[in-house]
Formats: C-alpha cells, structure tokens, sequence
C-alpha cells in the first residue's frame, strides 16, 4: 500500500517511523516545513516527500493536522485524492471533523475514515517522534453509517501492524462524549490546578500527586483552545458535573461531617477500584 | 543509635528496611500485628519486638500510626519514653499533632520534632514496604521555635542516611498550607474525577491523562477524611481556588470566547512550565 502522511509532527512522525519500521507499505511525507521533511528522509521515516499533487499515489493518506487545518486541508485539497482511495484524520475530537469532509470525499469517490490514536507526550514535533508511540495504546475508529467496510478494514489492519494493542470502533458522537471526559476534562483540570497562589511557595514539597495532577497542564493552547470549543457541549456537561462534585466534598469538609465526608472519598475509591478492574477484563478480552 | 519504629505500615515498615539495610543503628519494632512484626522480624527489618515499656530503651522513636491513633499512642505512652531522648512522627498534617504532643513530652524532657516523609504508594501495609521508598524523596521537618537543634540534627542526620534526597525545615502552619495545594486538593479533586456517569462507558478510551489525573483516587477514606478536618482552613481556601478557576474556563467555552479560553490555557502552561523549572534548579541546588 502506499501510504501519505501529512503534517509530520509528533503523531505523524510517529507514525511514518512506526510504518517504516515495522511494516512493507511505502511511506510518503508532506510538510509545510523542508527542514522536517529533510530529518524524516534521512532518519528513513519516508521514501520520499510529495507535493499536494503526488497525493494522487496515494491509496491511504493520513492526514495530522490540528482539527482546523485538518478539515481546511481536505477540503482544499479534495481533487488531489484518487478516487477510490482512503483519507484518514488523526483528531482529539471526530464529530465536527466528520461531519465536515465525509460528503465533499464522498463526491469524489473517495472514502473518509476518521480515527484517534489514544497516544502523545508532553512534547511536540518530529524531534519527538518515536515508531514506538502506539505500542500498547488504543486505537479509535468512528465510522459513519456508509464509511465503505473495506475502508475501515485496511486502516484497522494498518493500526494492529504499526502496534496499536486495542481497536475501538464507535460513532463520532459517542467518542466525543467520551474524551470530554478522559482527556478535555483532565487538561482542564490540570490546567487550572497550577493557578493556586501556592503554587509559588511549594518549593521541595511536590510529590508524586501533584506531578500526576498537573502534567499535562503543559499544553499546546491553540491546539487545545480548538478542541475544546469543537466539543464545547459534551466539555460544559463534564466541567459542571465535576465542579459540583467539588461543591459536595466542599460541604462535607466546611460542615466537619467526618461520616459525610467518609463516605464521598469510598464512593470514589470504589469507582476508581471498579474501573480499573474493569480495564484489566477488558485488556484480557482484547483480540 | 537505638531506634524505635511504632506501627509497621508502609511507611513505618519501610523506615525499618531502610533503617537495617542503610544504617548500623539498632531498629526495635512495636505493632498491634503479631503477624506483621513475625515478617518483620522474619525479613530482617527489626533487631526485636518490643512492648511500650521498652520504648524506654530508645534514643529515637518514630510513630508512624495515623493521625488520630499518632496523638493518642504519644500521649498515652508518655510516661515510656526516656528523658533526654526524640520522639518524632510522620502525619501528612502538622500543625495538629506538633499543638498536642510538644508540651506534653517536654514536660517529661523528651523533644518531638515533626516530620511528613513525601513518598507512598497506592498500596498500604508492611507487605508494600520498600526499603527504597525514599530515594529522590523529599523530608520535611517542622521544628517548633524551642524544639533542640541537637534533636533536629539526629532527625537530620537519619534522613539522610536512609536515602531522602532533600530535607527541607519549615513551620507546621506553612507545611500544612503547602501540602493542602500538592497534596490533600489532588487527593480531593481525583477522587471527585471518577464520579462523572461517563465513567462506566470509556473502556478503551483512557489515556495517559485521564491515568494520571485519577491515580489517587484509590485513597483510604479513614486516613484522609482525618487529614483534610486536621487541616480544614487551608484546603477550603484551595478548594475554593480551583473551584473559582474551573468556573473561569467554563464560562470562556459557554461563550465560545476562544481569545480568553486560549489566554486562561496559556496562563496555566506558562505557570507549570516555571515550576517545572524551578524544581529543577531547586534540585541542583539541593545538599
């Protein structure tokens, strides 16, 4: 298969290096930047770069843009795909994304599968690629009613060969409802953790809570600002479901309700202890 | 030095590991666990078991029980221990348990130096304890304006030997502001993450984010629901702070302010980014 990778950042230069290393497809890079595409050639992450014209030999292009520049670059660039071939989208959030590009592919004969590899680091750019970002991630597909079946079978096979551990398939609705709350919600929250006063006085103190708390504070705010307000809706419901948690723990600690308080930090324990019980099954089920 | 260890714990078991494997000092256990201080016998992490009478054999005696049950053995046993030597403890709060033991104990010429070693584990009890659990940690200290610079520096002088990286002197009112910020809000604000409905639907859809930010939601509610009463005052003031931070981003992506939504993001990169630096010259310019 040949396979086009644009936007060679952390995700696609992970996975033009994971491709290469690990599978027999041709890997082509387009990049805004020469001097990336320069290092991917030499580091034999691609065979070779192309101009928006060469996608036309491609039959998979993945696209790893941010979510604005990801639709604005289908969109432009829609005659350049083959009519018969697959384009792909690597976005946090799939619903707007979806909704954007599938009919204007679709017109042309070509078939839009979005996906979201459950993966990153807290640095970004090719620099910080690695081929070995997906190994035990999962991977998440969101097919629309009339995404062709062979189309989400050639990217599902692609993303078990670049050694994905787990393939999610869900609507674009229900995964956006879902990152809401396992990853907006946690960059929110660890956001605006860090915004304390004390922050400046904690010198020495910080252990291994804090650190877990407020990594990913450190975050790309023009990428996440984009994600946020394209999901606003399932975000505001989990914002103000854990601000009024909050709220309850608040109360509890204000009213020195020893038993109250007792019983909110168990609910939690027991959520928590369920959950990641259930994350082993569901890893023992994995294909 | 004969040292005394009161409550065979993670901590209390992992002072006796560290203790017998780093250190010449003799190491006498005491717990309500026959069975605990057989294994701790068995594993060579005590020299011998003692009763509380034989407190007055030790030149250091390092409670490590819960809050409550910390204040309550110390007054109790007051009359065991030797004058003239340390008794020390190792609370998450300070401020509570130095007000109650100090004057108690000076009365009988025994000094107490409060000390919160930052290190744990998700997992409780002597079976987890490591005699590593120390290593890159932090100590600190909260020595009373009377409590002897001799006592201090034995207390001092131990930590180092028996692996902590930093030790780092304060009051037991400062202490207490700073661990409610990096530690008790994160315990507080995990524990509230998991209580979201979207909890029971994302199997497969955790990344590293949503890991991290409820990894200490598994708490004991015994220990913590007396460490957040103990220090009230200062984790309302922070719970009350991110509650107020959190209500700023939401209404930014209520009004799709992008401009603000993108500066609340900055503001919060910037300030872990700083503190990410200065732990790191903190670090370099630890003894």
């Amino acid at each position: 298969m040949n396979i086009a990778v644009v936007g060679l950042g952390l995700i696609g230069g992970s996975l033009c290096k994971a491709i290469k290393h690990r599978t027999k497809h041709l890997c082509f890079g387009l990049d805004k930047s020469g001097e990336t595409l320069h290092a991917a050639l030499n580091q034999g992450a691609i065979d070779r770069v192309i101009e928006p014209e060469g996608l036309s030999q491609a039959d998979l292009t993945l696209v790893c843009l941010h979510p604005r520049q990801t639709i604005d670059f289908i969109l432009e660039n829609a005659a350049h795909f083959r009519p018969g071939s697959i384009v792909a989208d690597v976005c946090g959030v799939k619903k707007t994304v979806v909704d954007q590009v599938t009919l204007p592919l679709r017109q042309r004969g070509v078939s839009f599968v979005g996906t979201h590899p459950m993966a990153g680091r807290e640095f970004s750019g090719f620099a910080y690629s690695l081929d070995s970002l997906f190994d035990r991630a999962s991977f998440i597909i969101t097919p629309s009613a009339d995404t062709p079946a062979p189309s989400i079978d050639a990217v599902k096979a692609l993303a078990k060969e670049i050694g994905f551990a787990r393939i999610v398939l869900t609507t674009p609705q229900e995964h956006d409802r879902i990152i809401a709350f396992t990853s907006q919600l946690a960059h929110v929250v660890s956001n605006a953790y860090v915004k304390s006063p004390t922050l400046k006085k904690q010198g020495g103190f910080t252990g291994g809570s804090f650190q877990d708390l407020t990594r990913v504070a450190k975050l790309n705010e023009d990428m996440w600002t984009t994600l946020f307000l394209m999901n606003k809706d399932p975000l505001l419901a989990e914002i103000d479901c854990i601000l009024e948690k909050l709220a309850e723990y608040r109360q509890a600690i204000a009213n020195e309700d020893a038993d109250g308080l007792r019983t909110l930090l168990r609910e939690g324990r027991e959520l928590k202890e369920e959950s990641l019980l259930e994350a082993k099954e569901t890893k023992k089920a994995a294909p």
